[in-house]
């Protein structure tokens, strides 16, 4: 088990996987590789994360250089399941080790205004944007954009934080103040038809596989629902544009991107380099789950089928879990809970809901719904 | 997380879970609890077990009283994952806490001779067999039964250990000194068409749910091939002796039978009470796999949909596992690895192949099955 030569492609058949952080996503991935026969070490600062019970954790902070160092070197190659880390943290991991992804889509990623152009660079439609440091810049770049617009700052922004909606001039410096002064990005707010997402993948052989297109419901700017349609009008596109950014970055790993699409065009809204939770449908809805050709993909091995098998909704848990009894009694129903503390807006599990067509699919779903809303 | 008194069938919805044995069994059970939010410990003997990495491990003998109540005492309900542990271990558990399956349906498993007289009270065919405590006894036996038959342990028998064929007169005095005194069954020898088995779940609330029959190929008594044949012939009967026995012992968790069949009749050889190797495809080829229903069932809580997804055939991995790039490069195919030392006749791994077509799910099976000939 020791690990091979930086950037050598070559990894143990049972590997010690390295993960800076151990959220649910962590959690998912180490299920995933555990039954692959892989082991793992996580980095993250927290106390108890989800995923330290599935193998050793290094608690430490992401800026920790020694720690960072500890986990380069004791495993066979590095991974991520958290994007707002230091870029310099998995600049350090990768004087010492493979990580994937590297630095390059973790710093596009980390800024909203960086991902912007990065994915105009490649011709992926993006929403008008500005950047804006001032008050000034602000009003300068309303005149341009126009209304509404929606201001966001530029790092560390998800689920919705740290974002705020101009409807009118009036509004320019409420919302400037409520972002404290941080680098900030305005974007036209697209009145969109729906919202849709893609799961990509492209293992360190450079072989690429797309997950059928999900269609996204937020809440307050939190995921709660992710439908996958049969024969989505919006497959072709959402594989050309993942396509092009996947071979762009010689990205290695999942990888999400979010659209708006309006008209039947697709407008690029972010991408996340890593597995997401419009993916978590995979484990119950797909030949493969995005965590298990994760792993092969950062592994160098062949992917696996992207396919879905039968329908499938997933449907958040957000703050509280339903009754299991209730939610287990309808046909095709899987709950995954991530073992954390219950708390309102907290991520805490989702349901996979699958049937063998679309009409049972909706039904069965919708019935989850009702209970998640009733707890 | 106070565990519920003894028999209550209530347990909390994120449970923590005794698990007698911590072989790859439990491993399979630990990473499908874990996925539902459950914590597991593992009594077990060994040095590092493989599910010992998924949760705490209490190393001690399966009759080792105080261990048992430890165990029985600091988690929510109890269960096992290998049948050949003593039934005071069970009887001892029961008397703290909730244990499932219990002593009844083990104690018969344990005994090829209870075991073929407890189904045969049942209505379900068995072979003609008798008791052999001498070789004078199996003199007698061979008389009624005549040739081929075949001499097994009655107790602690698996994967094809403790078993010998007898041909002829000649042949019955080698095969009981093999035994080394042992008390002993004979066994007609059924000249079958080929093997099959059925696993079933039954709920601590009584609801009963039974996967397709798979069809096992054995080599030197070890199982190395299951195969899911769509409408098997098999299914009805299969499916009714299985829901006798579930009901008869008022059975709580998952079980399988295998059964020989001869000219369209089923005839019982054995029944395991736990998770067994002939279901491991229902991990990528079933709505709902064998793990996460023996855990539903033994909470009480509704059992998932046990219909397959697409077509399925599971090959063991014994003794070795072939390189991963090629396994990998076929299509459907999942492999899971115990994270086993290997050794020559050591369960090690299964490979899962899954195929939209049985056609394509045979080549697909068969192009495993030479790598794997060929490690």
């Amino acid at each position: 088990m020791s690990h091979p030569a930086v950037g050598s492609g070559v990894a143990p058949a049972q590997a010690h996987i390295g993960v800076i952080g151990a959220g649910q996503l962590g959690q998912m991935l180490a299920l995933a590789g555990i039954a692959m026969g892989h082991r793992f070490t996580f980095l993250d600062p927290g106390a108890q994360p989800p995923a330290a019970r599935l193998g050793r954790q290094i608690q430490a902070e992401y800026d920790d250089e020694r720690a960072l160092a500890q986990l380069a070197v004791e495993c066979d190659l590095i991974t991520l399941e958290f994007e707002n880390i230091p870029v310099s943290a998995v600049e350090s991991v990768s004087r010492h080790n493979r990580i994937s992804p590297g630095a390059k889509p973790l710093s596009i990623a980390q800024d909203r205004v960086h991902e912007k152009q990065y994915l105009a660079s490649l011709g992926v439609p993006v929403a008008a944007y500005r950047a804006v440091d001032s008050l000034a810049d602000l009003h300068a770049a309303l005149q341009e954009i126009g209304y509404p617009a929606i201001l966001k700052t530029r790092r560390l922004g998800y689920d919705g934080k740290g974002q705020a909606v101009i409807r009118a001039a009036d509004d320019a410096a409420a919302a400037w103040s409520a972002l404290s002064g941080h680098a900030a990005i305005l974007e036209q707010m697209i009145p969109f038809d729906r919202e849709v997402s893609i799961v990509a993948v492209r293992s360190a052989s450079g072989e690429m596989a797309f997950y059928p297109v999900g269609q996204n419901r937020h809440e307050g700017g939190i995921l709660y629902r992710t439908d996958i349609l049969p024969n989505d009008p919006a497959q072709a596109d959402a594989t050309h544009y993942a396509r092009r950014v996947l071979e762009g970055l010689d990205y290695v790993g999942v990888m999400a991107i979010e659209f708006f699409e309006r008209q039947g065009q697709l407008i690029a809204n972010e991408m996340a380099p890593r597995v997401h939770n419009s993916g978590h449908w995979t484990q119950n809805g797909a030949v493969t789950s995005q965590f298990e050709n994760h792993l092969r993909a950062i592994l160098g091995w062949p992917l696996g089928a992207t396919e879905s098998v039968g329908h499938c909704v997933m449907l958040n848990l957000i703050g509280t879990i339903p009754a299991r009894m209730g939610m287990l009694a309808i046909p095709g129903v899987h709950v995954h809970d991530y073992g954390k503390e219950p708390r309102p807006g907290r991520k805490l599990g989702h349901v996979n809901v699958t049937a063998p067509t679309r009409a049972a699919c909706i039904t069965r779903a919708e019935a989850v719904s009702r209970l998640i809303q009733g707890a």
